[in-house]
């Protein structure tokens, strides 16, 4: 607006309205991260992400349909690296490892909070929710699953049964631990899993 | 306060404010439980529960920490009923049939919103959390223990593991179906998991 007032051309026109959309797009998500890190999912408003990234807050509103949903688009695109599957061609060992590294992000002060409370605001919040599972839930369920097939490939794992079921008795079963802490969430009980899964998936010798 | 204003007695002193403690609290809670499940969990706070009750604003600051915990005390006090633990004496059927019930509560109209709900506002209020552990997944928890123990105690279970653990492979990967949706929750899961479980959970022959 201020560059359509300003009729002299020169560098108002290439001021912080024309910034390319891309790197206003990261600039947004990086504000976002910071403010969902430092204060949690409550701080992460339309209002303080624009004035913190300095974008306009209608921008946003065009790219997100909730504040929610840039939130998790946000924080997914930062701990994608932490969570990469391993393949050394034993699923016990690269499921452990997977596991392992899986509970040490939701025990973590950065990470297990904010996991927290974007689960708990999808549960009320559906644009968050459909950003939570294509950004992150669905595509991580897809290299669990990618795996376990080469696993039962491979005759580690037996056939006959939903291989999607482990991704529940294992994952499901530290969300469980993380979103209703009755009993604690620790390496040993995600080892105490892979083994007891294992030993019901695994092909006879 | 209207009562303290009336020095003449007789029908004024036995008016609502003396109405017996157990009588105010059950139609707290029934007044919560019916606008929990007819408009959700926003729609349960302090005021609208008061107003629906007649009951006070200040007692109910009074006995509840959060109106979400109120709202989680109102909803296990009435889905109790629905979530007996069998005891046949085979642990297969009695999981199966806990299991069952289960599913079909969580994907129930008025079962799984509500419980999605509470379990998503507490990931942000410890006190709705509190109520939640204390009135409903503790002591469910502890209820499949004991019937885990006393199938390992029958020789159905193989020593050597955390009967814990099962719980969060069975119950754990159910909340983790209905919480991040991305596979259905189903009768045929539920059955499912009990197989590859008890699979790995059984004691040889």
């Amino acid at each position: 607006m201020f560059t359509n007032a300003e009729p002299s051309g020169g560098p108002v026109r290439r001021g912080r309205g024309r910034r390319p959309a891309d790197e206003v797009r990261a600039g947004v998500l990086r504000a976002a991260v910071e403010l969902l890190t430092a204060e949690g999912l409550p701080a992460v408003t339309f209002d303080r992400v624009a004035a913190a990234a300095g974008s306009s807050k209608n921008t946003l509103y065009k790219w997100w349909p909730s504040a929610g949903a840039l939130a998790a688009e946000a924080y997914f695109a930062r701990s994608e690296a932490a969570l990469r599957f391993p393949d050394t061609g034993d699923i016990e060992t690269d499921l452990r490892t997977q596991l392992r590294s899986f509970v040490r992000l939701l025990t973590a002060d950065e990470g297990g909070p904010v996991i927290r409370q974007l689960i708990g605001a999808a549960q009320m919040d559906p644009a968050l929710w459909r950003e939570f599972s294509r950004n992150y839930s669905r595509p991580r369920r897809e290299l669990a699953r990618a795996a376990l097939e080469r696993a039962r490939a491979r005759k580690q794992l037996r056939e006959g049964f939903s291989l999607d079921i482990v991704v529940d008795q294992l994952w499901g079963a530290c969300y469980h631990r993380l979103l209703i802490p009755d009993e604690p969430l620790t390496l040993a009980f995600a080892d105490e899993l892979v083994d007891n899964v294992l030993r019901g998936a695994r092909a006879d010798p």
